[in-house]
């Protein structure tokens, strides 16, 4: 394994295997796998657990760390090629980063979606034009629209807490006061059906996820035994559910146009996870989302401090899934 | 001890072990103790002996660190109970730090007064809603009203260069361009106090510190034997003083108010520590600030590059005395 | 040895000396050579490879480091002597940087020309003050009018590619949308003489390099057996050269005046490496650029993407370089 970028590069059996590693070094710590390896993490976007769990991760390995924040005490970095560089961007990353690689043995890279052109996020533009570069072990730690370890260390957390295999999984929009990427709806469905669970997309009307995603994630769902399928009708998605994946993602049908965004965005404020969803799921059903939240605006506070919220196993969870990412690049 | 949050929590014999074990780590370096162990800082404000002196405090005993700075690099994150989080905060603290708990093996905060609301402030509101969701070992890196960290440096300051346990310690205010916190005069007071020191708090009308920080301060004096008064008489206070412990701090008569602060303060200019402060002092005198000092506006050059200074070593002393509680949280 | 701030404080052979110690430790890593030792990284400037390279470096030694950056996380810095720091400045280098000394083993600085008065940058006066108060080894991580770890790791990387030691090495101001500092260029100059090469600074009216960093490198060259000369001819300074090293910089003739530089500089587009530059070089000349390169404004493209570049390789040289400097002052 060489490239960590997303799910889908690996058979289900392979992400199997990662997961068994994961829990391996859950218990079974190996202080000394990586000792004298170095990770390097370029952030172009903010963080809070990717950015912590992967310095975790290396120093529980015995390996170190260093992040660079462009246009924050490093460069603001240049994507585009064959610019003519006399804006703000004093670096290209077809310098950057090689050189970065050159000093590490292995990179991460976040880089958010620019969310002007769909079709330039779905084809991983900016993402592509990096990893073309690096000649180093790579990590995704979200792109315009992949966030494999998040979904990695998510399929760890329903094995862990034994939501079944074939339960039913419930991708639901939210609401949120801005557009957010689509990054990590799209790599939890792909997970979702790739685990061979029965999978349904509820949004509303204006948020279907890209044909090209639902596309790839249905093979996956029908290789692994699962399904999928989306609707906009609330009551019906959630009958029995085990799982409601509460998550915020802009309009694609007005992709990179705010204005309209924010007026389809209007009306759905009751887009808000609240103890009445739960009242036709399966008893036992869970709330996940992949963190960070609003409360009481994607999420109500009685949901997530209540027994139905995992979301900290799911933040908890990319520790162990990322060091076996890491174990397997560098070890 | 899994805490250290305020040094009134340790009886006085606690402390002085403490500070035994600091200057038994700074003449018997133990550079496995903290082998493989993990601390999270997390700074909600501006750093420079802190940020560096936890971090080296790790590495020196053989562990390590990582720092989130929300805002930067990292999402803000939301304190207040119950909001309705459709503002600029991303994350709630009860969502953010039980994730960096569950990384790191302790966790550091550092989150100043919101120095809106007294009672709030004192009743460090948003430090112990913080506090509340982790359930790892915690340090206090400076809070609304609170630095024990600094304390603890300061009283191994005094220890080291043989100032006496009954010796005259005179805080007092000094000028500064702007409000700053009250943190470090109420732990000052209360580490002098606690020492067994005759401590005098030297402060120009609507400067006096709250009431429930003198009174604390107050019992503490009483049970190690020193006593504790507060004056405006400059010459009085200072007449056989052995320590000068210059602070700045905004107006607790005009608290939250700048712009009657401002007009308070307009006056003060002449509350800097300048040579011909020292003039009735004892010969030896000492001059002790905390740092970032404004040279010029709370304390003339004179007095800094001068012999009576010791700010350095109380800085430097940050390093063993925090490698000290680390210790006693991790070993 | 205890400071590297200066190629010019070393005799030549103890350059090569420490040349062969950063290829002796490419061939034959030490990965604990440095165990225990810590290195404080202080940037008040921005920075990719310095920032990353130095990290990594103490890491492949087995030691450890921290990172401060003023204004970023940290309290902004003030060096002026004598300053009444009622301004931004929380803090003075006078007290800041005896405590990061304190805490650490060695330290590293960070700190540009303030690119208003040419003397005073040239004095080296910011640097030379924080200098003044640091008693430990410390290196120049680029000042006003060095940067001695890019020319260490320049020199190194036309020894790696067999450049000869009396080639004819064509220092070429370029393009860029700003000014920036004169740090690399005069470094750069006085290593290509010290190395002994046969030195030309091309460079058009108002870009002349000060006379003392001429007058410098020349004596350099001269103990050496190089060269050093200056010209605005652009045709006769490529003939024959083996080496084009293109660097930015700020007019010299209207310093600190950005109007002045800006009318200067709007007629030299054309002051833009291309392939057209090598018609009359030698057949393998090599294109060097200390990075960051604005890309089709400083170098083209078909330079920096063709085999003449050797860029990434000097950015990688940065490391062992700078482990060699390490070693030397803390193993």
């Amino acid at each position: 394994m060489n490239r960590f970028l997303d799910l889908a590069d690996f058979s289900r059996d392979e992400i199997v295997d990662l997961l068994a590693l994961a829990k391996r070094l859950e218990q079974h710590p190996e202080p000394r796998a990586l000792a004298g390896k170095i990770l390097g993490l370029l952030f172009f976007n903010p963080s809070l657990r990717t950015l912590s769990s992967f310095q975790v991760g290396m120093m529980r390995l015995g390996g170190s760390s260093f992040v660079i924040t462009p246009g924050q005490g490093t460069w603001q970095l240049e994507t585009r090629l064959g610019a003519v560089m006399n804006g703000a961007a004093a670096e290209h990353v077809r310098e950057g980063l090689p050189v970065l690689a050159s000093y590490a043995d292995a990179l991460g890279i976040r880089a958010f979606a620019d969310g002007k052109n769909l079709a330039h996020d779905l084809a991983e533009t900016s993402f592509n034009a990096m990893a073309a570069v690096v000649d180093k072990p790579l990590i995704n730690m979200e792109s315009a629209t992949n966030h494999p370890c998040q979904a990695l260390a998510d399929w760890k957390t329903m094995d862990d807490l034994g939501i079944p295999q074939r339960g039913k999984f419930v991708l639901s929009w939210v609401n949120h006061p801005r557009i957010t990427p689509l990054a990590v709806p799209c790599a939890t469905v792909h997970m979702a059906a790739m685990r061979g669970m029965d999978v349904t997309v509820l949004r509303p009307e204006g948020y279907a996820l890209p044909a090209q995603i639902m596309d790839k994630a249905r093979a996956a769902a029908e290789a692994s035994g699962g399904s999928l399928r989306e609707t906009t009708d609330r009551a019906e998605a959630l009958e029995g559910a085990q799982v409601i994946y509460a998550k915020e993602w802009g309009s694609t049908a007005h992709y990179g146009d705010a204005t309209a965004d924010a007026a389809l965005r209007a009306g759905l404020a009751d887009w808000s996870v609240c103890n009445q969803w739960f009242e036709r799921t399966a008893p036992d059903c869970r709330l996940m989302h992949c963190l960070p939240v609003r409360r009481n605006v994607a999420v109500a506070d009685e949901v997530l401090d209540g027994p139905r919220s995992i979301v900290q196993r799911e933040a908890y969870n990319r520790l162990p899934a990322q060091m076996a990412v890491l174990h397997r690049l560098l070890a």
